[in-house]
């Protein structure tokens, strides 16, 4: 079954609001197995809604339409639906009731443009939103689903999951896929390819569907397996998962929406371990994804961001003559500080961070992108060298993710 | 000029990842007075990319098509448009040297994937990629333009902004239109809508427009003034500009992409001043925001994380009985805080944090949300409490916004 979304607003077109709605049906149809094959994004403008329900009834068997169907002057949606439908607009007595009883209970004044709300198509089937008063509408032509949704997404994804998932189900118009996604951290996109090739084509003759999904720092994997049994699909992706990890055992952080700080989070937490931070390049930020993670406070203790090289003298030992002979930006330094850090903060794990993040303030011996990395435990300090481009933002969040990926390694090996 | 975008990935279809490139194309081709009909996202998919190009090629003039034109094998972009515009792919020697420049100057190995990634359609202009390997494409078949980008936010907002807006612009192929963003920090959208009514009702009558851009914290006002000469409607601009400063003089911090943290650097360098910070639930954010400003190491000496009381009493010498009979989030602690830093730091300005980010963690007394915030020069501290919701992500983030801006009007007072 081939699937297509329609999300209508200008709003959408001048960057005033990101289309999360497509996103978000295209996850949970592609979760049902139903294959998503366009997300069109189009104005509020009655000739082009109907150009692309002509487009999308010749090439797809569902088609979800979401906005325009709140009660303003700028919604032309439904009118335009009824013209393609040939519906007449009628009301619909049980949505007017419901639509009454919402605004009764509420101690809202109902207007004329709310009870118009109930005033739907008559040769739809009408679907109960029950976090608004924009009812959804199910229509069939040409042996093709249209289905009609409001905009605001708290209330397409009620219908959604309320209405339209268990009606998809009851017509068996739904299909198994598994998909799972495993995160790599410290390789780029290539190399990785190279790695893996012979298992990615392994994966492509069994049927099963590799993407890589790369971002700063970080390359997703996704496979996916289609069709048949799911419990049967997803020991498939198991197996292929389980060579990969001894492919890559060292990049592999976490799967589907695991974050890296959260992954070292939880390995500090179940050690009983501490965490302190000494940043310099990276200023502040890996302290920022650490804290960004709610609990965060069982583990982590602090940080300094040591800018300057007095502070890190002062705050982190850190002996002068070694940034004289080596400069900030060295192994020793780097080393310096994440000692200095369990020392000062009295933790048993560290980060430093020592690099030129850019874009300006490079050497010919040190150019803009060097970064030293060190993480230290009571008994050793290890340390690493990246060779970064010269975007100060990408350098700060590359080096971030791998600092935290060397303490992940630290913490489990 | 009729423009739409096609955003191509399999990701996108089934809710991986948003798409934002259009989003941004969208804004970006607005503000240039270049009406977008529609944002199509589609598949990795020969077919369905050959008949997408075959539509558009009927109703837009413009053409801009992202994703696919990275080195890995599920890239398939560049073949299909080879296909559709009766190209052959050719080495382009300029592309190459570029290339193995990029992999030289950072010693990295250089993969045929890579070098592959300068084989190039002959018929097409070669948009530079500064910002990395895959290069944009500029063909022209039948009148109507496509350019094709790659998928990379970073990549593909470069190759927009550096080759393409100037030569849409030598084209002759954008009105006129200026557009100016104010922005403001401290306000939300309906208070400052109710300040501003009656200058907002002047800008509507004299033909402007004006847009309310509201994102955790910051709300920016945009006027757009159109057709003319380009002197004459940036004049019309800051006229109204002028007025709204005398309205709302201390919730302006800045225009277009300033960014506060960057403004405060720059009265900080001015005034030959130093900062530190002392933050307990911003987590380290200020610190990332301040020093991801290039050459913010002028003023910013260094911070302290202090997630715990004990480096709340030991670095910032707070005094333990004010934690006691106060809690950690009061007045009495962060104003101590910012003065802690200052004395530590040896600087002349800081800005220190304490408060419940949440979601959990909050009490009747002080619920999740609660925030107080300190800034202090060598002569006084002032702080100020914010009362915020149960969002941790967005509560950082608007508190540290707060900070910043309170420091911005201790500095400019």
């Amino acid at each position: 079954m081939n699937a297509e979304l329609i999300t209508i607003g200008d709003e959408l077109l001048i960057g005033q609001t990101v289309d999360t709605n497509g996103s978000w049906m295209g996850e949970q149809l592609n979760l049902l197995g139903i294959k998503v094959s366009q997300i069109s994004s189009i104005r509020d403008d009655r000739t082009h809604i109907l150009s692309s329900l002509d487009i999308a009834i010749n090439r797809s068997q569902l088609v979800l339409i979401t906005g325009g169907l709140g009660p303003t002057n700028d919604d032309i949606t439904k009118n335009t639906l009824c013209e393609y439908f040939d519906s007449t607009l009628t009301v619909n007595t049980q949505v007017l009731e419901k639509i009454t009883a919402y605004f009764s209970s509420r101690n809202l004044k109902m207007l004329q443009v709310n009870s118009d709300q109930a005033l739907l198509p008559d040769n739809c089937e009408v679907l109960h939103n029950s976090r608004g008063t924009a009812s959804g509408m199910w229509f069939e032509k040409n042996k093709v689903i249209f289905i009609a949704l409001p905009g605001v997404p708290y209330e397409m994804k009620g219908i959604f999951l309320d209405a339209i998932v268990p009606k998809l189900k009851d017509k068996k118009l739904v299909s198994n896929v598994v998909n799972k996604t495993v995160k790599t951290q410290g390789i780029g996109e290539s190399f990785l390819a190279e790695i893996i090739k012979d298992w990615e084509d392994e994966i492509n003759r069994s049927g099963l569907k590799l993407a890589y999904l790369p971002s700063p720092g970080i390359v997703k994997l996704r496979i996916s397996a289609f069709g048949g049994d799911e419990k049967i699909l997803s020991q498939r992706i198991e197996y292929f998962i389980a060579q990969l990890k001894e492919l890559i055992p060292d990049y592999i952080y976490g799967y589907e929406k695991d974050k890296i700080e959260e992954v070292v989070g939880n390995l500090l937490r179940k050690r009983k371990s501490t965490l302190s931070l000494a940043e310099s390049c990276t200023g502040g930020n890996i302290a920022h994804m650490i804290t960004g993670i709610s609990g965060s406070s069982d583990y982590y203790k602090g940080s300094i961001v040591a800018y300057s090289n007095e502070l890190k003298e002062s705050f982190l030992n850190v002996d002068s003559n070694s940034i004289i002979s080596h400069g900030a930006v060295s192994k020793q330094v780097v080393e310096q500080m994440a000692l200095g850090a369990n020392k000062q903060f009295n933790t048993d794990y560290s980060i430093a961070s020592s690099g030129i993040a850019g874009p300006n303030g490079g050497s010919d011996e040190k150019p803009v992108g060097t970064v030293w990395i060190a993480v230290a435990n009571k008994n050793r300090v290890i340390s690493k060298k990246l060779t970064l481009g010269d975007n100060r933002e990408r350098n700060i969040l590359i080096s971030s993710l791998s600092a935290l990926n060397m303490l992940r390694l630290m913490l489990i090996k």
